[in-house]
């Protein structure tokens, strides 16, 4: 039967023992979007130049967010991070931007969650960015697409 | 026209002035969602009494994530938010946890951003509470929808 | 009757709305102590000048430990502190340090969090340069003295 | 003779230097108490249910907080943690709230500070949420009761 | 007679009592430089488009790093920031890069070591991010340049 | 031919893979000065005893801006510390301080930027203290003047 983890056997939270898992290389990529209207797509997209790096600003947030991901996820086990890399590429036909994320280690646990917020917080500044002129654009598929490395196995989304 | 207000007239990435803007009253509203298998769903659910809060530590995060916002969002002001709340209801249909966050602040600049950010550590850490048993889970659905106090004036989503 | 405000109607956390209280002129003052043996005490208190200054390290550290208590304590407002003293004294009867912290604020909330976090960074800093020749020492005593300056009034411990 | 190794030759603080200890598994349990009046203690233990769930959230202050303890004692070495655990029981002689914690690291150095820091912040949030009723209340006993796995071996309090 | 106010009467350490100061429109700028060799100045600035934009990446170092202030210097006091600017240019006959920083706030207390502190970060970024083809690069000329707003009147450095 | 590490190949700004580097003992040195007027070098020099100890707290700041490291620097990779120490001497000559740090990590990458980053905050902690009294004081010679211990060798300032 499944279980959740991070709750003990009283129904109580805990950051979960891996004292005694293995150190082994780990790898996880997550991925997102930020869906905006056809007139934000086309400023932000000729604007890299023009008038500011919006995706430049928004990958180096989500980079250094991968790094706070266990001051804000409550049971995320801080873990000596060794690779984040941030993707974004324009989309004509959502429009928008779609983000992917990945991230390495040598540790105990795994980082989808460090992969999950770097995609996050670059959607959020993306955001942030550009809600001047378009307030009403959605961040949504949100999601892990590859996880590796741990005694789970490889787990790669459909 | 429109313009990129964090981005000089060089295009350079800067936090905008806002020394002149009035000390107001200001709100914001931003929701989203966690979808998850039916099976994720009800253990989630029905687990809330017996095998741990998933809901009540994911509230919690999200509040706490309110006050990260400057942190993460590199241009966002820091701000003293004056009132945090997070509500999550469950969705059969989904099937998953349906998020809504409410930030308020006194001070020149709005809270989007801040209420943007509660949903989205909400609902990572959703995610993290469950991946043990789901890793296919989606994060969506991550929009303002509402906005007001400021001189821009009251912003609903359609 | 008595109510616990950090919760809604519902029994849920939230960060309660103080966006309508006054700004207001507000102090707390929280105080504690470290029990240590007497030999501990000795070397403590005659190195100050000679082996290193435990008390100034320990003083700097409740300072800024101040400044984090909303980041330490989920429900607590974000502050913008105005006064920050945290006093440690000798009593050779505990024997052990002494510590009391006063922590100023022109806010819409009270500073007592900020207060008790002082003492608490510092008793707990004093603990740690001290561990390797005293494990045993208690940290105790911690509470409010006096919080003044908001709409519940004047509080003095007896 | 006893030494305090905060401190270099000259009585200058310092983060000491461990890179020849040895990678071992640690662990260390400290524990503490909050004292209220039976009248503060019956809402908190009776209130679990029906008004909001101090408990829960206090101890998912403490995890975090563990996390936090090298951002809060100068010369704390950072490290990454592999199991943090917060019970709190409820003591109707107190009457008041008994805090454990228990700290796991595999690591250069102990983590009586982390399990410290854990007991002190669980012990402040309970403080924070419960202060609209009862501003009296104390914090008391905190202590290490178990570290274990360095080079110093084994201590239990007595 | 000159004073250091970060020292109360007893030559202790205490973040000085702001409270009663007014709240007026603030500002200050600091600058500073890098110093590189003619190659490494030559790889950075045809590199902007080519290469990666080292310069946006310090940039919004900086202006964050500005954020991180009252983390950083133990008894400054936080600060609503209002406006942070980063500017880097291009000095040949350093050769390397001259940083300008700019912050304002409406608050108690100024704000030189928010501009002091963005031109740091901002350096200690561009060394980062250049050091693996030139480890010798100098950081200096970090001082205020302006500082206005508060009761003691303008500051023009010489 | 010389690369900046920092980019990939199509100059985006990433943190670099560090996976596969062995994890051994480093240690990097670095050093700078904080210039000011002779009546200012007397008045911290003398007032260390009796007016307050301005270097014990920009060192303890120094070392506490070491672990901060990768919070600042945006593709630092995080890193355990194993020993920082920071000291200042006070140079007649210059007139002002000098400041020199250092930083040993067992781990996969260097730690100059945490050493540079340790000088920096103590310098401008040194400046925060003594503003009151001085504002033209000017920080510099901020540079690595020893690392050790990776794949590139050793590096020694001239």
């Amino acid at each position: 039967m499944s279980d959740l983890t991070h709750f003990n056997e009283d129904g109580n939270a805990h950051m979960v023992d891996v004292s005694d898992k293995a150190v082994t290389s780990r790898i996880a990529t997550a991925e997102g979007w930020v869906k905006m209207t056809p007139e934000t797509f086309d400023l932000i997209t000729e604007g890299r130049a023009k008038k500011g790096d919006v995706i430049g600003v928004a990958r180096l947030a989500g980079i250094m967010g991968a790094k706070k991901t266990p001051d804000l996820i409550p049971l995320c086990h801080p873990l000596p991070v060794t690779k984040v890399s941030v993707d974004l590429t324009q989309d004509p036909d959502l429009p928008g931007l779609r983000i992917k994320a990945t991230v390495k280690t040598t540790g105990q646990t795994g980082v989808e969650m460090e992969a999950l917020t770097a995609v996050s917080v670059t959607a959020l500044t993306v955001y942030d960015m550009v809600k001047a002129v378009d307030k009403a654009m959605e961040i949504g598929g949100t999601r892990v697409i590859l996880k590796d490395g741990g005694k789970s196995g490889r787990y790669e989304a459909e």
